[in-house]
């Protein structure tokens, strides 16, 4: 058979791929998040890959990112056609960046026909133009929720969250996580009790963010640079340093107030941070798992209450591994109507392909079979074929080994694909309903009669 | 809030997308089927949406199909960059149209990494530039097996496809169906043994598969117009005619071969189709669930042996729910190796929009939410939070309801997303740790203890 020669078959770049182990892996956590979700009541949607251009680029919605544009290719032997036979083109479509333009799309698309607070996850691959030297990815999977209201939303959903967020990582056990809660109107509201022009705060809260990376020192300076007085900049210092439990917290965030003017939205914020934390505790989540940082701000600019990101203990190069908050002006745009939504993402496959890097996960055996029938003697196939479907039957993922080769072999193939079961039957055993399955993991060899081999294989994978 | 007039916000069209119980019916089946996949060993893949242009069109690949290439397409505020900081474009990509030829991609791509015979499945979405205007999407899912062996693979990979397709379809439980099982090489083995010429036997078999559309009297009149002879129309006629149990079949299939000369493709053919048969049988598969038929071919020109359709019965119009084959040259070309194949495909996404038209399958609720607990007093919410939380740890899907209307309203709102229990706890109820549940589908209201309300609610769940 012929090479085809010069055929660059490679993934193109920043377009990642799976092994089989590593994909098994991505679907176990996938499950396991769904899980999570709908313990929640959150409801599955999924909207196409592709929309209108338009829908991508309203008002302001593509952000910095490069979105991919489609244009139909025809096959070489119908070049002919001028595209009479199919798509022509003649709609700008692009490929979508995220899952929240979709989300705004989707609800206007089916106002009537969902219910409302509407609670849906979502776990598509989204598209960005990024430049793929930075290791950034062009397609990666987000695992969102969002919780979408009309007109008004209780600020309990932005309880729930940490409650989802802390369920999900205690399940995929990738060790200690702390949840880490603030409020963009705590931020905006003390800024403007201080006296900083309305101009200035998001400038301000960008470079309060920044707290955690660069130091109080640099973020001082930064803050002087774009105009903050001595006493200004020493008032912000104090803010960021308030640290303790959320108690602590919320009693100098409350005494604070009382020294400053302009206090109603700082007032404001304090008052939702303490709903939220009083939900959060309420939902039973350990103090140990979230805290007040009143130093994240979430760099993006559409959030306007609760925000929220999670480290990872240990790991905090990882960045945040669970991020969002909630919004206003983000989903009704498309209808004109106002709802707000409280929402977070986990960028699945970053986090996936980090965590791997960093030994915390570990790939899967390559193949779910956890049993291989061998083939030992080819004129007892149609026992192999009986065995193996009385197993699956009993709900194992089960192998049979067509493979003419001796059994050595056979079991080779078996322990490099992490196989702990092969099952051996020869003309005695066949004549006696036995078997003998050897257990990979231990190397050892035991005699059991057919119909007792599905209960002793399952026993041992659970022991 | 203002409203963005004139934006388009519909789906592209062929782009569509499913209300929330109609992806949770999606989730379900692809749930189903994943599972039946996993019974056999096959482990997951997953490939990019998008390849390489030059993957995709390499040895006439992209057949007919209309593909999307990508343009990157920078933001209103970034266009001053000419792309510096992103993908620039300059790889010419598109996304796939099939999983085939991504597998043979992602075959030469880690060849080294993946165990042979390589049985996986796929279950992503793929893109065609389709004409809109036939009802056919553009995007659409596809969930597909296949077993690649290097040089050979047992003919008894092939004879486990259709205990897979039986299975699937068993569970998902749509009614009787039939697998029509053919060999490629029976066909055209038996037109060279009656004189057919080589180039006109790919016609032949075109003909002879459309008979079940058009009739006995349109394909014979079809074959004399591409030069058959009156001889050579009736022995086609003879050969499509066998019909009868798998035994019948494959007798008369044999008897024939005795009165024919040039017969050695048809003997193998026939040899193949026999040993699939007796795996398919050896494999339990009930003898009302496949067929042998001699008109069915798959248009499709790389299979080479084994040949799949499945019909619905009593919705024969639907055309085949399930299809595949045995192909030789599909998946070792950009390696030059020879990696003969068996597969098929359940283009999910189509196969559901026609069986939710039909009636033959139903919506899922919108909410996998069983349970909603109701907000009858706002002072009450930390014992509502609380029962929610045991009732999740139980493994059931709740919504708390934040909603301050009355519980009117509220059990309004749960009857219409079809969540069959409320829980209504009011001062009384929740100083003596008791609560009222309401069967929604019954009309049924009872006192239980909060401790005992998980244990009573899955009973009914499963009654």
């Amino acid at each position: 058979m012929a090479k085809t020669d010069k055929i660059n078959y490679s993934c193109p770049s920043g377009f990642p791929e799976f092994l089989p182990g590593e994909k098994r892996l991505e679907s176990y956590l996938m499950d396991t998040i769904r899980q999570v979700f709908e313990r929640y009541g959150f409801t599955p949607i999924e909207t196409p890959a592709v929309e209108r251009l338009e829908v991508l680029q309203a008002k302001g919605n593509q952000g910095d990112n490069i979105v991919y544009g489609l244009s139909p290719i025809l096959p070489p032997n119908r070049q002919a056609e001028k595209e009479k036979a199919g798509d022509t083109g003649s709609e700008e479509r692009a490929l979508k960046f995220d899952q929240t333009v979709p989300l705004a799309a989707y609800i206007a698309r089916h106002l009537n026909d969902l219910n409302f607070p509407f609670a849906r996850y979502q776990m598509d691959v989204v598209f960005r133009g990024e430049r793929a030297k930075d290791g950034r990815f062009r397609q990666f999977r987000q695992c969102d929720i969002d919780v979408v209201g009309r007109g008004k939303l209780s600020l309990l959903y932005d309880a729930q969250v940490p409650a989802i967020i802390a369920e999900i990582f205690e399940a995929i056990n990738i060790g200690d996580f702390l949840i880490r809660i603030n409020n963009r109107k705590v931020l905006t509201g003390f800024f403007a009790s201080v006296g900083v022009a309305a101009e200035n705060i998001v400038s301000c809260i960008r470079i309060v963010d920044t707290a955690e990376k660069v130091g109080e020192v640099k973020v001082k300076k930064a803050l002087k640079e774009i105009g903050l007085s001595e006493y200004q900049v020493e008032k912000v210092g104090d803010f960021t340093n308030i640290k303790g439990s959320v108690d602590d917290v919320l009693d100098k965030l409350k005494s604070m107030t009382e020294t400053l003017d302009n206090s109603e939205v700082l007032t404001q914020g304090i008052s939702e941070l303490e709903t939220v934390i009083s939900g959060v505790i309420n939902l039973g989540v350990s103090d140990k798992r979230f805290c007040i940082d009143l130093s994240i701000a979430r760099g993006l600019d559409y959030y306007t209450g609760t925000v929220y990101e999670t480290t990872l203990i240990g790991h905090e190069a990882l960045g945040s591994i669970c991020s969002g908050g909630r919004y206003e002006e983000l989903v009704g745009t498309f209808i004109g109507e106002k709802m707000p939504g409280v929402g977070i993402s986990i960028g699945l496959t970053r986090l996936m392909s980090r965590l791997l890097k960093a030994g915390i996960l570990e790939s899967f055996a390559p193949t779910p079979a956890t049993v291989m029938v061998v083939n030992m003697q080819e004129d007892l196939m149609a026992t192999y074929l009986d065995v193996s479907q009385k197993l699956r039957r009993s709900g194992m993922n089960v192998i049979t080994s067509f493979d003419s080769r001796g059994v050595g072999k056979q079991l080779q193939q078996a322990d490099k694909q992490k196989i702990p079961f092969c099952i051996i039957i020869g003309s005695e055993e066949a004549a006696a309903n036995m078997c003998s399955f050897k257990d990979l993991r231990t190397g050892e060899q035991m005699k059991v009669p057919i119909a007792g081999l599905a209960g002793v294989l399952k026993q041992r994978l659970v022991q």
